[in-house]
């Protein structure tokens, strides 16, 4: 008989799951049907900001695969599509589309429905020139705002704050990034490695103003002219608000699937969720911590596309387990680079493990190579057993992706110390004989000793 | 009872035995004497190519520490001293300054004489003109005769094969690469990926001769004036011989140590060579392969200053272990980036392991992004466990340092499907959503089951 898969939301995990599940069952076997409230499906959400800098020219070069190409494959993209309920009694979704609303039955679903942008309650949040980041609609409408804007003012010092701020400065636009804490990615890295990028990008040209909370924009005739600091207006013709993002749970909570307590949809190492036959996947489900051993919930594309492909490998009747994550992850501003994984001090003692930090300050090349720059490195790992638990790193071109190892040697549960004497590679472009990683890996094991 | 410690060689492993057995033993309790045959100590060999192309602009820079510094440190060096004895029974070494030879007594005694190059019967060998590279004082002299030269012949496929090519070309000066091999790097990488660095070094100017075994230097009234092949003589004012380098273990034969079946010195895992109190490591030492579980020899500053390492924590009273090695290094000619850890296809096969290759076409960064090149993986894993035996990757820049990631998940035994699920960083400018190393573990695993 054959089966209906019904996928919510048509980015990273639900268009992963509902490949790998064709690639399993023909649709003899399996409708799938993805319904997805914008007008597009797989895109690269994390390359919007370089679409608005100008280094990718065209917002087609950010999506990965076209509903047409979908079709193709025997999935079938519904565009502008909202379901707004699940019934798990009668296994169908209620669909809007326009004014019209319909059923439609399930056997299988995926809940990949995703994240939304957080949006507090600041006095002129509606103002024209004020954006969340989140769509490729939002990426043009930014860009298009951005062709006339003088001053740019970035609310929030994470990934998104960080690549906007970066986007307009590389635009020329004279940029601002505002910031509640008392540096910038003070929730991803610890406050002095954030120390160590706030004054990276002040010397390139981007003014960082931390510990200021916005309330109120200022406006001018309904369009946006700056922010309300406690010192006055900061003034902007074009304002960001990239001040985190949530996971669209409530879809699921209405229909009684279990929620975490991260406030995303609860699912076990297949993706299952407490309903049999509904799965879910990406930003809007938790993800098991390997460290912590405690349920997580990260917005990052990786997680993502592994977890819908879990799902989908599962539902196309193969056998696939998520294996968990670390929290890796990577960005840059300008030519700054800032990589994190697993856990740092603060995390390690809201966790419960007893931990020490360690700070290698190195160079990501030979020292004596000319393209060489600085590099700090933090280092956490569990005290008396010297197991690496977290890495951190800052610093300029390559420094960035050596988190990857970092995350290997993690992900395998490595000792700083025996991490420290592995066969890396080395040549003078590229390193010093021993490889930062291994210095500062065995410093944060001696610490923890 | 003051001891007395005796290293042989004062490069990289000679000098970390030296410096951490100082630092847990005073000189009180342990008197270190380093006998070196050069002029020059703790020297980075592997800068060598970049003082010679004009990257490093001043020969200190490749000092690491001088003399005097060891000798701050209650480190004695004792500069153009060959030794030219052991006597194991009377433990006592006999040293040549000059014509000077005298009896040094020793208690305990790490052997570091390193490689040498080898010097093939190629007739002309001692033209002037005609160059190996392993001292700084061969690296003074090649540059010194660069700065005149318009043609160079380089020949070996190798490491530095490939950076002396690379270094006389940055220079302007007209570059020829011959080797014996169908392509370069033919003893590190495949045939197929060595192609791919073959064409991107003729793309870029440096021409490449392959199948060509060099009997033959032409000369004209004492020097070098090209190397003679079989359609004739191929013109050259400068001659690299660079068909590498082999243990210098003579002495330690000699001397009744132990030499294991790779030429080099067999030692265990704490560094001792099979006469006890004599150690040995680096380049003339053996080194467990992690993988074959064979003694292999590697000729490498990061294996050498480690089991340096290794010897003088033990020597000065602590615990250390040399892990093993993975066969990882790294290199580039120009922008060319060239990596490999583990083993090949063909060296599983002369290992007898049952392995499989899977090739992967992917690309350095987000396939959008516009500084992104080429890259190509290729992953061998174990048929029927999936196991992840060995990585090369040829690609643009930041291709090469992704090997240290393949190095950890092998090291840490691996299968290719465990590894392509791991949390590894993701954002545009640094690489595709599924970084590329996870998607060719993931083949080769596929491949092999």
């Amino acid at each position: 008989m054959t089966e209906r898969l019904v996928v919510i939301g048509g980015d990273a995990a639900g268009m992963s799951a509902a490949s790998q599940a064709r690639r399993r069952r023909s649709s003899d076997d399996l409708i799938i049907d993805v319904f997805e409230m914008t007008q597009r499906v797989s895109y690269s959400a994390c390359g919007e900001p370089y679409y608005i800098s100008g280094d990718v020219p065209n917002l087609e070069q950010l999506i990965a695969r076209t509903p047409a190409q979908f079709s193709q494959q025997g999935i079938s993209v519904h565009l502008g599509n909202t379901v707004t309920e699940i019934d798990t009694d009668s296994r169908t979704i209620t669909v809007l589309n326009g004014r019209e609303s319909r059923v439609v039955p399930f056997d299988q679903l995926v809940y990949a429905t995703g994240a939304r942008p957080v949006r507090p309650p600041i006095e002129g949040i509606d103002l024209t020139g004020v954006f969340h980041l989140k769509t490729l609609d939002d990426a043009e409408a930014i860009k298009a705002a951005a062709a006339h804007a003088k001053n740019a003012v970035v609310v929030g010092g994470g990934y998104i704050g960080l690549e906007m701020a970066e986007a307009f400065h590389v635009r020329g636009i004279t940029t601002t990034l505002v910031t509640s804490g008392a540096v910038v990615m003070n929730r991803s890295i610890d406050e002095d490695l954030g120390a160590i990028v706030t004054a990276g990008m002040r010397e390139r040209g981007i003014a960082v103003r931390p510990g200021h909370r916005v309330n109120c924009l200022a406006d001018e005739q309904g369009h946006v002219r700056g922010i309300q600091l406690d010192g006055g207006v900061l003034e902007a013709d074009i304002v960001i608000l990239a001040l985190g993002t949530r996971p669209v749970s409530e879809l699921a909570a209405e229909a009684g699937i279990r929620i975490g307590p991260t406030g995303a949809v609860a699912v076990d190492n297949r993706q299952r969720t407490s309903v049999e036959g509904i799965w879910s996947a990406g930003d809007c489900a938790e993800a098991l911590h390997r460290i912590t051993g405690r349920p997580a919930n990260v917005h990052l594309g990786t997680v993502a596309n592994k977890q819908g492909r879990v799902a989908g490998i599962n539902i196309g009747g193969d056998d696939a387990t998520f294996p968990g994550i670390l929290g890796t992850a990577i960005t840059k501003v300008l030519d700054i680079e800032i990589a994190r994984t697993g856990l740092s001090q603060a995390e390690a003692d809201s966790a419960g493990i007893e931990a020490v930090t360690a700070i290698t300050e190195s160079t990501t090349m030979a020292g004596y190579w000319p393209e060489s720059t600085n590099m700090t490195l933090k280092v956490t790992a569990e005290r008396r057993t010297g197991r690496l638990l977290g890495a951190q790193i800052v610093g300029g071109r390559s420094a960035g992706k050596r988190i990857d190892t970092f995350a290997t040697g993690i992900w395998n549960e490595m000792d700083g110390l025996a991490f420290s004497m592995m066969d890396l590679s080395y040549a003078p472009p590229f390193s010093g004989t021993w490889d930062p990683v291994l210095i500062a890996a065995r410093r944060a094991y001696e610490r923890a000793m």
